[in-house]
């Protein structure tokens, strides 16, 4: 039902859409979740590089052609999912607001802007009608970490937490997944194979996030944004945060192994409780068959899986807890994500 | 120099060695390793379950056949190197004992037994001397994770640490490997893989370690060796520990993310200096070629390599920093640590 204030909503439904970044591997998952979650599209519009001009993409049993971008590109566009860089963001971001359209960007160009709502629909829907043209979808890690634990975090303040990740190729988009494939690929024929895309040898490696190392706090850009963007979702700036940023050779879906540290005293029962009821979370807690989140399982689906939820052995208060998630980075953590704030624009 | 003391070595040099388990995994490195580092052998006996008798292996330029173990299997050996399982290791290492042997165990059968000496040279090399006839080499995950907090720890007590492994497929030994490569064979031809020695598909994929799970703790038996162990090693039983361990789609060179915390405060660059001064430990820590630990570099090297040395930024205090590690799971988290017992044990 629109409330009275409905400023902050898209001027028309169904909606004109544009995609920026259409051809990327964010950009393909747009297409398919704007399909299985029926959004309204009065017409669908593919931007990419101009190297992908020309290419077609399907939707709705129709063929799109892929435009690159021009000055006049967002006319007529209502709503533009960028899922492009934060360059091609900063530069086509307010182009696009100036033509009318609300953007939800998948990139890091805004998040941290004041003025832009940094948004986990499940989290803190309630800042998407503050905006001004402009909404982020945060990192895909900090998504994936974090959405569990805001349902203990607003039932007693989770006051510390210790984040090491093990996140999947295609975080760094499509080629690094290719990359990795072929990496592999090489490695078990006995071939050689020189890395391109990223800094090191993927086949059966892991390594360090390859972003730039911050001289004064040597965290990773990876690392940063998880620490900014968990306290600016959480409106906690407060919130001790330390976290490892690493990349595993797995395809698809980031993994996280999480310690929180709470205000009081929390039992894994009443996390996995709270967890369990709260909406993009499903637990996969299964010590028997030791069945727990693994990226297999988060692949392709839209909940975040959590288990291994236990005490933290090296706090005695009681105050701590560990736990083990897997989320398909491309779904929740990018273009599941901004279709959901999306969907809170609808007129 | 020998001491007057010398009850506790081998009874004669070169001795004749014994190794059980002799093809597996660490079987072969320890062939290997005694290669390497000339330690003096009089004669080889392998020792391998009944399956594998009659398999040869060479040594120094001649095959060694393997033989099953049998009662009287210990006569004359001096050394026996166990790279065998838990239950062998119980059945068998008492007979070696009997039969004049000083047993060097990789298995966990004897390592919190008080009287058997749980040693990482470069920590607690003087426990040697204490042995019973049964010495043990600890878990990999530990000796790699704690092998470069030690002369942290002597300078300035580590009072609690959280551990996130990332373990490769040869921890659970040549089948485990095996099964990681044919399981990504198999993926990248488009063919099905069922899992048979682990219970996850592992092309890929990851998970929780697939050891037993306590049902007090939550933590699974690789988790809680990691703590007990490192009580144990430390010679610190009040240490507090918190881990989560992962098998990961690498081959071989176990990861993991550190973080700890001291009595007081430590500087980045001041553990950076105690870590490269310490033995079997090298920093690979250069934020700007984006270099730090990996299980490629790791993989066949003595030293574990330590990395991404920063300061906790979860602890206001300064008590805090973290770190990454990388180490060869089969040479120094076993076979190397084993046979760096063993140096010590000769008259």
């Amino acid at each position: 039902m629109p409330t009275q204030d409905t400023a902050y909503r898209l001027r028309q439904s169904p909606p004109t859409i544009g995609i920026v970044g259409a051809t990327g591997a964010v950009g393909g998952e747009l297409l398919s979740i704007l399909s299985e979650r029926d959004f309204p599209v009065r017409e669908l519009r593919l931007f990419a590089s101009p190297r992908s001009a020309g290419k077609t993409l399907p939707f709705h049993g129709h063929d799109i052609g892929v435009e690159a971008l021009r000055g006049d590109s967002f006319n007529g566009v209502d709503l533009a999912l960028f899922s492009a860089g934060s360059g091609t963001a900063r530069e086509w971001a307010p182009v696009a607001v100036r033509a009318g359209a609300i953007v939800v960007d998948n990139s890091s160009a805004f998040r941290m802007n004041p003025a832009a709502p940094l948004v986990v629909p499940e989290i803190n829907a309630a800042e998407i009608v503050r905006h001004d043209g402009i909404l982020s979808v945060p990192n895909c890690a900090a998504i994936i970490a974090i959405t569990p634990l805001w349902p203990l975090h607003r039932r007693n303040r989770i006051r510390r937490m210790i984040v090491s990740t093990y996140q999947a190729a295609s975080g760094g988009g499509a080629a690094a997944l290719a990359e990795l494939i072929a990496a592999t690929r090489a490695h078990l024929a006995g071939d050689s194979h020189a890395p391109r895309v990223l800094p090191h040898p993927y086949a059966f490696n892991l390594f360090s996030h390859d972003t730039p190392i911050d001289p004064t706090t040597g965290h990773n850009d990876e690392e940063t944004k998880v620490i900014n963007e968990t306290r600016k979702i959480f409106g906690d700036p407060d919130i001790r945060i330390g976290v490892t940023c690493v990349c595993v050779p797995v395809q698809r879906a980031h993994s996280a192994a999480v310690t929180i540290e709470c205000e009081r005293r929390i039992d894994p029962d009443e996390a996995r409780a709270l967890i369990a009821a709260a909406p993009g979370c499903r637990i996969v807690d299964d010590p028997i068959a030791n069945h727990f989140p693994m990226p297999n399982d988060a692949t392709g689906i839209d909940d975040i899986l959590v288990g291994r939820i236990r005490r933290d052995l090296s706090d005695p208060s009681g105050h701590s807890l560990s736990l083990f998630v897997a989320g398909d980075q491309l779904r929740k953590g990018a273009a599941l994500n901004a279709v959901q704030i999306a969907e809170h624009l609808l007129p």
